[in-house]
Parts: structure tokens; C-alpha cells; sequence
């Protein structure tokens, strides 16, 4: 066994060692806009260039920072890019880099107040700036009925609703024994809804026959009558109807819907509202896009995703309640072994009592940085930046002769097709994204295969988003020829 | 607005704030042997520093970091510390640290092959790594039946084998209809099971009471007879048997529970074996210490934690699949926006149907990091050394007067109490941690107060442990004479 494997990292090495790799994550930042957008590797390409086994001898820094360069860079999909318009963005940025960094080395276990107070305490507190920040309901406050944590995701949030959801509304029957022998408990969501609703449904135990999926409007938001009558209907045939999902800005076209009518039904049958803004949600920090939330009081939990939009990287989502009792009655369990007088005396939150897992990083630390480093003002002017820039993009579509907006866009996302039809439209996102000069991602809206083309990504400027138009309009004539000249030419 | 909210922090700023992050996080490990281990704040302090509102206008970085320093740091329960022989450790190292800035710095979100292969290729194959490293059932590998994959906990990891087990039992009733109509399902695990099960039933909707909690011997571990005697007193009763935990290394005591006996039962009934080696999984690293997995390849899945003992900072739970087919079967939706040419080719796994959320981040990275900088040898070497420093303190405590072994100690953990009783027992271990310099934690075994002394944190050397465990002694003598002097003093 070498010397080396006798120690660990040292300060001095960590620092020298850190300074290699923020010098290669500077040069990658400087080049990411040339790199092809989405990977080009094939299935198996990366594995073929690592060894069998782990090493038995310990090798050094730059061994490791080279095969990332080498075997790692060219199986990323690059969504710092600026020319990533795909899904929804996954923005990371220097504060919360810097705050991943802190977060790692400082090591702390969040599971209870009393393995650091500092980040519960923080968390609780950001939470709560959030709340004055995205003019939210005061009831999800900390020092009202509500509170708010970091999940990993709206997924987990989605989960965690559902779960309060169901054991409220059996009067946590259904926490102590099960929903075997209660009557059948229905969720409410549109297809539109994202489909971690689906995965919350099946995971707690309701089944995808469980949730029920709402007939939407011209533009994709949930019809308020049609839920009223679905509960109707489920309380008639003897079901339990528990839970609705609404959402702001929806996955495939960011389609609002009514949160004020559903949470007027959600209030008066007694189901939990989860109102789902994991992309759009960061909208309402600009005072003149907050209208988007209406009817937000009447939610039972909501959740958005600083790390889509507001540049603090994965994982981080934001989930309140507006009544954490019954989110802690539903989700905790006490061991012996974490009994400890903080949590005893009731002064103190124990977000282990929040989630799923036990354990959890200090994630509040680089969301605090992010809301320090750009101040609301700063990160106000991005959001309105993206915003203009995608409605830039609509107002070409529409003038276009190529294309037609698919669905209204409200925020940053711009959905249209090619009057050509689906097959044309396939084979124009096809070359688009093998170029590698941009990636857009599709979905489907009234049955009909649809382009997605998403302004979010940190870095993007009005030059990435002109030259992406140019090239999805020039690509789009081209296959219209061939298909012109191949119609035309003799068989 | 300033001029600088107009930008994103530069490469360049990245770099020279990266290295004052750097520079502060060397200070942090040299001297975090001195600050007190356990926080001393109490509740409502950290938050009490903190301005009521979210700032308007950016802070510089410097500001970012001197409130680092003056406001989280006292509030910072030092898992990193020497001195910490609380819970099971959250070690960090120095390669950990520096993949999760580069983790942040890619900024990869790793949902789907699609969105970033080397994410889901150096996942899979890094658990491939240490099937073989671990020397765990072949059944495990990706080229197998089963598979690995990167969980946030061990609790997520149980979560979804109850999930598949569930759902496996009912020929996937459940995931289709939910429970409601189904016959109660029960699973099985022992009380000194982690709390983290008990939470999984009640997501999964069997409920707190379709967990059966079954006898375990005097040495803590879960009886083979008990739970035969239960699964066919279940079935008597028209309840559906599907799952059983059973683990190596519990936290209370690192009792090691019969995995060959359990496995047999659960093979014969069909149910469902999970095994939880959160903390104790990173000892069959050493060919010596492997026996404790012994009938491992009877499991259905299995678990450890990279971030409790193998120096790969939280979060990094391994979870292995004998069936991938059985979890895929359970967790996979997939809607029309996540569709793709590599998806539908079948020749990719998607990660997002092995876990409860969707995105996830490049996790893998950093334990390849951890993997390749220390090497096996490096990871052994550790290993044997926790072990032996734990031993020694087994031995002290079997030497001494004032205190008896709770437990057997196979590992790290070391469990005992003082033979004056519980109410001493707890006087003490307050002294202790109140003292700030160490950090142990408590548990009950045959209903008594138990101390435990948890040797494996990443810098614990032979002085930390020898200097904590006089003081353990110094202040047991001193309680035990002003015991003794107040007993004899006249009232």
C-alpha cells in the first residue's frame, strides 16, 4: 500500500486540488456554448471506456479531472448550455455552485434541529422570505399554521401532499392500518398534470385507477365543472374522493389551471389542494406575473422548483404547507435513538418529520446564497429577460408560414408545430437536435405532435434564441422542398 | 438596479470566489477539531441573526461568506469533526467535496439516458464496480438480472423494495387498482429495524399495523422462528405476507440479523427480502469482514449508504435489484413529453423508473471520485482502522468498573452502560455533549438507557478516541462520587 492511502485529503491538497477543478468547470462554462447540446454517444459508448474494476491502488487528482474531460464530457447532454431550450431548464450558477461546494464540506445531517440547527433554521427562514418574496398565502408562513421545506423535487412533494391527503380525510385510518379496508380514495389531476402525480398515486397506494384525470379546456387547464362532477359521481358510487392537483404552468404547454374555482370545490368536499408551480413558479417574484397564482389562498400545499428557474441547481424544491400538523402527522416516526430534548420541548422543527428519507443535506445554504448574490431585483431582470425573449419566439411563430402556436404562452414556454403535420414535425426536431446547435424537446396537445422550445436556461441571450429561430425556420424550408421536390419528382 | 445584477457570476468570478470558498472550507477542517461538536445555540437563534426579508438588491460574495462564518457556523453540529461518535457517521472527504462542485458545475439532470448518458452509464457501471469490490451476489449486476442504482437514503431505497414487493404480491393489483380491494398485506422486520421501514408501510398504504415487528434474540437480532410463526399466522388470518427487511448492522447496535435463515423463509414463502447494510455495507470491503453478509444472495435488494462510511459525502444511498424488471414494472410512467428514440430502443436504462422522483442528480460522480482517489486499498485501510479503534474501546469498556457492554460489537459501534442505571446514564451522556468535546448519542436495548460510541468519522484517529473515551470515565467517576457524597451527606 502506497504512503498516500495512510491519509486523506488534506486542507492544503483540498484547496489545491478545488482550484483544478474550478479552473476546469471556468473552462467549461467559457466553452459549453460550442459543445453539441445533446450528447451524440451511443448506448454503452461510455461504459466501453471505463475499466472492468474499481482500482485497487489510489490514483491521483488529475487522473480524475482528465478521464472527466475525456470519457465523462462526451457522454453530457449540456443543459448549462445556452442553447438548451428542452424540457424545463435545470439552471444551476455561481452562488450555487459555490453553495454545493460549502454544503458538501461542511457535511451536515439535517435530520433534526438538534444535527444543526443552523440548517433547519435557515431553511425555515428562506422558506418564509419566499413567501413575502412570491407573494404567497401567509398561512404557509412558519409563524402561521403552515411552514415550508426543501424537497429534492416536485415529485416528493407531490408524494408528500398526496399522503397528508389521503390520511386526513380518513382521519388517519388509513396511516395506522392501511387502505385495505377503507372505501377506494380518488385523486384529481388533469392529463396534463405532471405525471409524478401518477408515481404519488401508485406509491401511496391508491393505484393509477385512483386518480382520476380531468377533461381540460381549449387551452389545456382543467375544467373546474367537470371535477365537481367526477366527485359527484366517485362519492355516488361510494369512493372516497381526497385529494386535487392543480397547476401553474403545466410540462407539456405551462397551461394554467383556475386555481380559485378548483380550491372553491377542493374547500367545499373537503379535498386537499396541492397547487403544482414547479416551473412557473418563480414567475411570481415579478408583481406583474403573479396573477398566474389567483385562488393560490385556497390551497392546502404548494411547490416550485428554485432549481428550474430560479438558478439555484438541483436538487432544490420548495414545498409549503398551510397546515403542517397534519403533513407531521402523517409522515413521522420516532425511534429511541433520535429522541433528544429539543425536539421534546415542541420549540423546534424536525423537517425528517417533512419527507420521505430521514436524512438530508444542507440544502437551504445555496438557496440563501442565490437569493443574496442576485438580490429579488437581479433575479426579477432574468426572469423578465426569458419571458421577453419567449414571447419574441411566439410572435414569430405566429407570423410564420411554417408554423402555428400550438397553445397559449403565458410565461417562457412557446409550443408550435409545422403546418406540415406530425411526420414533418418529428423529422424537423430529428435534425435539429443531431446538429447539435440547440435541443428542443416535443409533446403532444390535442393529439398532434408538438414542438416544446423553452427560454430558461441561465446563460441564454437574445443571440442564442435568434439563431435557434433562424435555424429551426431555415431547417423547417429545407424539408419542406424535399418533400416539395420528392412530391414533384417522377417515381 | 446596479450594473452587476445584469450578469450571471463569470468564469473568472467563479474561479477567484471558488478559491476564498476553498480557503475558508481548508480553515473549517483544521479547525474543527477545536469547536465544540455539538451546537450550543438554542432554539430561535440562528434565525434571530437573520433580516426578516429577502434583499432587494445582490450582496457581494464576500458578505455571503462572512455570514457564514459569524451566523451558521455556531449553529453547525460538526459531523465532520473528530470527535463526532454520534448516530452513524455522514462522512465527507476531500474527492467527495470536489465532485459535488463539479456536480453542481455540469449541472446534469440525469431523469433519462437521453438527458445525459455518461450520468446513467457511470452509475450503472460504478455499481457494478462494487458488486465485485463488496463481493456481493452476481445476481446484482447490471449484466444480470438485477442492477444498481444511486438512491438520496437507505430510506428511499426501502420505500422502493416495499414498493415492488407490494406490488409483485398482488401480480400488480395494487399498482393498477390500489389496495382498497386487496386482501391487508403485511410486512415483516424486526423493532430494531430502522424507523425508515416502519415510514415505507405507511407511505405504501399497508399502514404502521401491516408491519409486523418480530422478536429478535438476545444478541438484537430478528428470530427466523418468530417470523415463520408469523407469516403462517397471517396467512391464517387471510392477510397477504410480501415483504421482510431484515439488516446487517442495526443502529441501535449493529446487530447483525440471520440473512440465510430469513432468506430461506422469504424464498419459500415468496416474499420479498430486503437487506440494509446502511452503515455496516461498507465493511465487506475487507475479505475479513464479509462473513456478516453471508445468505446475502437470497435478497431481492439491498442497500448501503457511500455516505455514511465509505467518505462519499450525503446524499449516496447504493441500491441493488436482483429482478430490475420487478422495481421498473412498479415506478415506470411515462408520458408523452419524456419519449425518445434511446428509451423506446430498450438498449438504455432510465433511471427515473428505478426511484420516487424524477430528476436526479449526477450522484455517481462522486463516488467514482471516492472510489478512484483512495482505491480499494485506501477504502480498506480505513475501514480496518475504525474497526480496530472501536474494538479498543469494547475492550476498555469490558475492563472497566463503572461500565458493562450492551451489545456485542461485530464493528464500529460500540454499545454500553453504566452499571449505576439509566437515570446516570442520561446525567452523563448530557455532561458529555454538553462538555463540546464529543458528541455521542443514545439508544435503548432490553429497555435500558444505552450509551453508543460510533467510531467512523473520516479524521477520527487513535487520540480522539482515546481522549473521549477518559473523559467518558473521568465524568462517570465524577457523577459517581457526587452520587455517592450526596447519598452520604445528611439530609
Amino acid at each position: 500500500m502506497s504512503e498516500r492511502q495512510s491519509y486523506h485529503m488534506t486542507p492544503e491538497e483540498l484547496q489545491r486540488h478545488g482550484q483544478e477543478a474550478l479552473a476546469w468547470l471556468a473552462r467549461y462554462q467559457e466553452r459549453v456554448e460550442e459543445l453539441p447540446v445533446l450528447s451524440r454517444v451511443e448506448p454503452g459508448a461510455i461504459r466501453a471506456l471505463l475499466p472492468p474494476s474499481a482500482p485497487e491502488e489510489p490514483e491521483p487528482f488529475a487522473a480524475l479531472l482528465a478521464d472527466l474531460e475525456r470519457i465523462i464530457l462526451p457522454g453530457i447532454t449540456h443543459w448549462q448550455s445556452p442553447s438548451f431550450f428542452a424540457y424545463f431548464p435545470a439552471n444551476t450558477s455561481g452562488p450555487a455552485i459555490l453553495g454545493e461546494l460549502l454544503i458538501a464540506g461542511l457535511g451536515v445531517q439535517g435530520m433534526l434541529w438538534a444535527t444543526s440547527p443552523a440548517c433547519t433554521e435557515l431553511e425555515t427562514h428562506v422558506l418564509d422570505w419566499l413567501v413575502e418574496l412570491l407573494g404567497l398565502p401567509a398561512a404557509f408562513r412558519s409563524d402561521a399554521s403552515g411552514g415550508g421545506v426543501i424537497q429534492d423535487s416536485a415529485s416528493s412533494a407531490a408524494l408528500c401532499a398526496l399522503l397528508a391527503a389521503r390520511d386526513r380525510a380518513t382521519g388517519w385510518e388509513t396511516n395506522r392500518a392501511g387502505l385495505a379496508g377503507q372505501a377506494p380514495l380518488v385523486a384529481y389531476a388533469s392529463p396534463e398534470t405532471h405525471s409524478s402525480v401518477e408515481k404519488a398515486a401508485v406509491i401511496a397506494g391508491l393505484g393509477r385507477e385512483g386518480l382520476r384525470l380531468i377533461e381540460t379546456d381549449a387551452n389545456h387547464a382543467l375544467r373546474p365543472d367537470r371535477l365537481a362532477a367526477a366527485i359527484a359521481a366517485d362519492r355516488a358510487a361510494g369512493r372516497l374522493p381526497c385529494f386535487v392537483c392543480a397547476t401553474v404552468g403545466t410540462t407539456s404547454s405551462n397551461a394554467v389551471d383556475p386555481l380559485r374555482a378548483i380550491g372553491e370545490i377542493a374547500r367545499r368536499e373537503g379535498l386537499w389542494l396541492h397547487v403544482d408551480g414547479a416551473m412557473a413558479g418563480t414567475a411570481a417574484i415579478c408583481p406583474e406575473l403573479r396573477h398566474l397564482q389567483d385562488g393560490l389562498e385556497l390551497a392546502d400545499s404548494y411547490c416550485f422548483n428554485p432549481h428550474k428557474w430560479m438558478f439555484t441547481s438541483l436538487d432544490c424544491d420548495a414545498f409549503w404547507v398551510a397546515d403542517r400538523a397534519a403533513l407531521v402527522r402523517t409522515l413521522s416516526v420516532l425511534p429511541e435513538y433520535l429522541r433528544n430534548r429539543a425536539t421534546e420541548s415542541g420549540a423546534v422543527i424536525d423537517y425528517r418529520d417533512w419527507q420521505v428519507p430521514l436524512g438530508r443535506r444542507f440544502r437551504a445554504l445555496k438557496l440563501w446564497f442565490v437569493l443574496r448574490w442576485y438580490g429579488a431585483e437581479g433575479l426579477r431582470h432574468h426572469v423578465r429577460r426569458h419571458v421577453a425573449l419567449a414571447q419574441e419566439v411566439a410572435r414569430r411563430v405566429a407570423a410564420s408560414e411554417l408554423f402555428e402556436l400550438a397553445a397559449p404562452a403565458p410565461l417562457n414556454l412557446v409550443c408550435f408545430r409545422p403546418r406540415h403535420g406530425d411526420a414533418f414535425g418529428e423529422r424537423l426536431l430529428e435534425r435539429l437536435n443531431a446538429s447539435g446547435e440547440l435541443y428542443l424537446t416535443h409533446t403532444r396537445l390535442d393529439g398532434r405532435f408538438t414542438l416544446r422550445f423553452m427560454v430558461g436556461q441561465s446563460q441564454t441571450e437574445a443571440r442564442h434564441v435568434e439563431r435557434a429561430w433562424q435555424q429551426i425556420e431555415a431547417e423547417a424550408a429545407a424539408l419542406a422542398a424535399e418533400l416539395a421536390a420528392g412530391e414533384g419528382a417522377p417515381r
